[in-house]
């Protein structure tokens, strides 16, 4: 094991600078790939170390003459205009205002009366093509006077939106703009596959090809000003063209709408409860796209190679954890590493050989400067993403940017060295079995395990003001003890007995969300599944607006349930009595500060027999309600810290009514954790802190011992 | 003058212990109306005394032997229960759980299978008669298993709520319960008649019969504990029975349904937007309601005393600003002033020959005790009272309780008189004009006219958490120097010239609210004539979600209108840029402190081009934006306060285009204002503090001068 802890799992980039170094780092590290330089010839003396070597390459881009030649096969991407009032009987629509000219191209060339559409927003109705009219950028529509009019239509991804970001970001001069072409049509699709083998034959040392990704980049958009405009880390309208919606309608038996993609300007992102036409495209993309990057990954393994794709950038169509993820035979994922959820996003993925999470910070200026702390950095990074790490092990950690960079900060090489070992001791430790699992908790929203981990992302990790509230209880669940599931509402109505393999749901989002549910609530098979379940004594944890849609008489539908009901007014005329707070109940006991419910909710009430764990200014922050034989939790909002992951648990725990379970692989002090893994014969108990902390840790059969832990320590025992 | 400014237009209660002092009070405060006492002889002094005697006369209860003898036609109530979820094929409800079982009594007497409804409130569907069953008190449904329902039955109500409300807040001991009967149903109809007459007969001293109030009680409901459990001043769910509801069947051709009155158990609140049927019911009510207060009225005048109503408890079906008011033929009504809002439900009213508030305190214990400060209260509601007064005043003041305890209050009787002087002589500078108004502003919700004034109230004029926000704006305009309507969505339909005749139109409320209209704007008709209002140079002001309704694109119907949008998710993917604020704005000149937004509103965000005027941590509190010709101004929320007042005046001023007004009949500082009586050739500069303030007042044509004011002094002036 000595030897297991010291090499192997570690990626790391280099350079035409920093060869000897980059040697240097690969035993230092114990790092057994390394990351190809971007464009240009890679050394011999590092093709000759004892480490696999990676090569990152664009199926979609960075071949301008291919895309130059064939105009056609560009990528193609669905806009909305703005709203435009019409103030007579015509009103006229710029296409581009807003979108950056050198980002997209309109598509006239396909017909656009088929493919585009102008709607009249007062109305919800399409304007027949007869009535409007595109000239010189702009689209006139006969219009009824002071109705709202957009315009949907196709436009050509004249630079590839990560080119582009990245040019941007950097301040690249004299250079290309990379175009990008579509290897789902034809012509392209013929090419690319040749383009394929040439490039591997090309580029013998390589050992593993790095898809950077398949064939369509997430909804990205940039403005006049080259400013980000939109952007959907999961969205599907930069994924169309007439080719392949042409065979949609095939496949589904309907005529296709642009509204279907549009989706009042909204393109179904995450927040949408998503209509049956968006799952049935979604399910076609899936399908193509798969079929098509199977026959990519089939080459490369023909040619000799590894296939890893990055999951992230052209990775619509991909979702690792749908069937058809698998059917493409990769070897490897690797992806980006933000926090706890993220991190699970990459280790819970199944059919791949190994997974692999890039690690921050990246070795560029905006850290790697004077005056700048990469080891603080780092430290975060990683103590985050260890949590996670120690329920779901992704098999492999690196890191990517400058090594010179990293090189300057000699105490940072030594912190990664370290973690480096930790990584590798902790793997070895864990590897091979699931860790104990207090409870079999699932998370209920519109997606299920389409957005498993990523049901609360945006943009990959990034903060919304909107959003880290409910996205706190994601990065909670990422690292605690149980057996998660993200499950829908569809799943529930294909299988009757999926709740009955459940001890928790979680319900977390604002009303009339996919995240909560919207419509579904009005689907009494949904929402007797779910009270059958609590009554006959499983346990409901509601964070936010849970089962908010406004409905026969309830804001919140499991009102009853709950405990807790919203007022938007309707039920002003109602008195309410029930504000006393009961601040011993189980779930507030390890609380030492009032707690942070981030964003929270206004205007929530207890009902009669509901227990307020938290109140302020007479609106219900935390509740705790019996129903049936089972439990709710109400909770206004969980953003991540290591005091509501404890609360969090807690309230699991009570609505199982397992508070006689809490006591073990616990620790009394909410920055420490403890994960056992039972199979392998090991537990361990780790700071999650940068200050050293003590805390009483419980295994089993009530014992216990009082444990003191450097800042960030893991210690590892034997059960 | 003189004389007018010292005596009249004043009313006061009296008792038998205070008989000599009545009279000199009758004297000191200029009174000359007395109210009766209630239950005893009159004191035959005051018979003599040169004032009207009014006497109060309920229509619906003190006559338990007539009830008792008519158990048929006492009053009904339809009552929703809770929410019972089924956990099995059979759910059993007893109906009245969370009903004091003094207040109401099930009504089994009248065909249950007809008047009661039971709801899957799972499915929205009614539960058929034949699947249900009633028996001791509880309702059994042959259920589908989990299902939520409700019962909806009609209760006699055995216990007047007011009298209820009365004995239990008062402790009474050693009484009877007074139970309503029904004024509209035949033997008592009959039988009230002859009631009416001959308490007539029998009180000859008596000039002026005040009704408290006619045939409906608003909607009160106390629980088990006698508290409070549902009020709704505005409620009609006190006014069904078989035989009302029989006649509403024949009236308008289709079949009724308990649901119509029940609405989810929302009882047709306020806030909710109301349905067709209601709407239906209500106008039948109104007119039935009208047609026999008539017949009351009318032997009122033939008896030769005048009618008074009492605006508040079975005031159902009398909307005053209603066409069938009028109808009724009252000679007075009398109401609660509680604000100025309050005061203008009042000093609105057209049709009759006058109007009168009662003013606060009331002389009861809670404030006439020892430590009590009356003075200060009597203070800041004539003060609160006098802005409306400015405007529009009512004809009459008036003060209730016990005379006995205000007595002991010198003070207190001194302010009174001059209070008294004060409403004289304020009266006679400002009757027969309307004051100079600088814009024509319209109030736009569901309600329209119905609700003048009282759009926001729940109970009366009681502070709610919810609503103070939106109040404040109601409560602004009562003492604002504007020509006020309120209009409904229905109007605008129904009158396609109705805008043309305003300036600014200001919507105030939450989102799905009547208040801000909910379903109506996926009307086209009426999103498109208010773009063209305002696009053609109108003023928009919207207070909370002004429009908020999720349709086509916008949460907030009128985004492109108001430059403003709202962030459920929907929209997180678009970035946002614009949070600049304007601290210079002509709207907020006048603020000389941060300004409170009340409850305010989160996640609402600029459009481009909007100018923010005030955001707090990435949520915009007011935005300005031009719309075509027009202008609109945004604000999350606007509680009632001075300050507030003035950036409101500067908004709806701004919003019109009427900057250079603004100097017109105006005083630099907030705490003063400036009426103007043109045609009476008299202007006022009012104090509305409890401060001497300082300010410049201007006139008209650019003429200003400084001015000194006491605390609460109001100074006249000739034009």
């Amino acid at each position: 094991m000595e030897d297991k802890c010291k090499t192997g799992r570690v990626t790391i980039p280099t350079d035409l600078d920093v060869v000897p170094e980059t040697l240097e780092i690969l035993k230092k590290w114990g790092a057994d790939a390394i990351r190809d330089c971007d464009g240009t010839d890679f050394p011999q003396e590092l093709k000759n170390a004892d480490a696999k070597i990676y090569s990152t390459y664009y199926t979609t881009r960075k071949d301008n003459a291919w895309a130059k030649a064939n105009p056609d096969e560009v990528q193609q991407c669905y806009i909305m205009t703005g709203f435009y009032t019409a103030p007579g009987d015509t009103v006229t629509i710029p296409l581009m205002k807003g979108i950056s000219p050198e980002l997209m191209k309109v598509n006239d060339h396909d017909d656009i009366t088929r493919w585009w559409e102008v709607m009249d927003r007062s109305t919800g109705q399409p304007v027949p093509p007869e009535q409007w009219s595109y000239a010189d950028g702009s689209v006139t529509v006969q219009a009824v006077p002071f109705h709202e009019y957009t315009v949907s239509f196709l436009a050509y991804l004249i630079w590839d939106p990560v080119h582009m970001y990245n040019a941007t970001t950097n301040g690249w001069t004299n250079f290309e703009h990379q175009i990008t072409f579509d290897v789902r049509q034809p012509k392209t699709h013929k090419y690319s596959m040749e383009r394929l083998r040439k490039f591997i034959a090309e580029h013998p040392y390589v050992n593993v090809i790095r898809y950077t990704t398949f064939f369509h980049q997430f909804t990205l958009i940039f403005d006049e000003l080259k400013r980000e405009k939109f952007v959907d880390w999961y969205g599907y309208s930069a994924s169309v063209s007439p080719y392949i919606l042409n065979q949609f309608e095939q496949e589904v038996g309907y005529k296709f709408r642009p509204e279907y993609i549009i989706d009042q300007g909204y393109y179904n992102n995450q927040y949408r409860v998503p209509s049956k036409e968006y799952r049935d495209f979604q399910a076609f993309q899936r399908r193509e796209v798969a079929k098509l990057a199977k026959e990519m990954v089939d080459i490369t393994h023909e040619c000799g190679c590894e296939a890893m794709m990055f999951l992230g950038d052209h990775w619509i169509g991909t979702e690792p954890f749908m069937p058809e993820f698998k059917t493409i035979g990769l070897d490897a994922v690797v992806g980006s590493v933000g926090n706890g959820s993220t991190l699970r996003l990459i280790s819970d993925i199944e059919g791949v050989k190994y997974t692999e999470g890039r690690f921050l910070p990246y070795f560029f200026p905006d850290t790697f400067h004077e005056g700048g702390d990469p080891v603080k950095e780092a430290k975060e990074n990683w103590v985050t993403a260890r949590r996670a790490i120690l329920r779901k092990p992704i098999d492999r950690i690196g890191y990517g940017g400058y090594l010179k960079l990293a090189l300057q900060f000699p105490e940072f090489v030594d912190y990664v060295e370290s973690v480096c070992n930790e990584f590798r001791e902790l793997y070895e430790n864990i590897k091979g079995t699931t860790p104990y699992c207090v409870k079999r908790v699932a998370v209920l929203n519109c997606w299920g395990k389409m957005r498993a981990w990523g049901c609360h992302m945006v943009h990959h990790a990034l903060y919304y003001k909107q959003n880290y509230s409910y996205a706190g209880v994601i990065e909670m669940l990422s690292g605690a003890p149980f057996d998660v599931k993200f499950i829908s509402f569809e799943d529930i109505k294909n299988d009757p007995h999926l709740l009955d393999s459940l001890d928790v749901i979680i319900n977390v989002g604002d009303a009339d969300t996919a995240h909560t549910g919207g419509i579904w609530w009005e689907d009494p098979e949904i929402s007797s599944a779910i009270r059958k379940f609590v009554w006959n004594g499983g346990g409901f944890i509601g964070v936010g607006e849970p089962s908010g849609h406004p409905y026969q008489g309830h804001i919140l539908q499991l009102a009853s349930v709950l405990g807790v009901e919203e007022e938007n007014g309707f039920t002003l005329n109602y008195d309410k009595y029930n504000w006393e707070e009961h601040p011993n109940h189980f779930i507030l006991q390890d609380a030492d500060k009032p707690i942070d419910f981030g964003e929270g909710k206004k205007n929530i009430y207890a009902l009669e027999g509901t227990e307020v764990l938290v109140q302020r200014n007479k609106e219900v922050q935390m509740a705790a309600h019996d129903f049936g034989k089972g439990r709710a939790v109400y909770i206004s909002g969980v953003p991540y810290s290591f005091a509501n992951s404890r609360t969090l648990y807690r309230a699991i725990l009570w609505s199982a009514h397992s508070e006689e379970e809490l006591h073990t692989w616990f620790s009394s002090n909410y920055n420490v954790e403890v994960h056992a893994y039972v199979k392998n014969g090991k537990y361990c108990v780790v700071n999650n802190t940068y200050e050293p902390q003590d805390t009483i840790v419980y295994t089993t059969d009530g014992s216990s011992f009082a444990l003191h832990l450097d800042a960030n320590e893991i210690k590892w025992y034997e059960i």
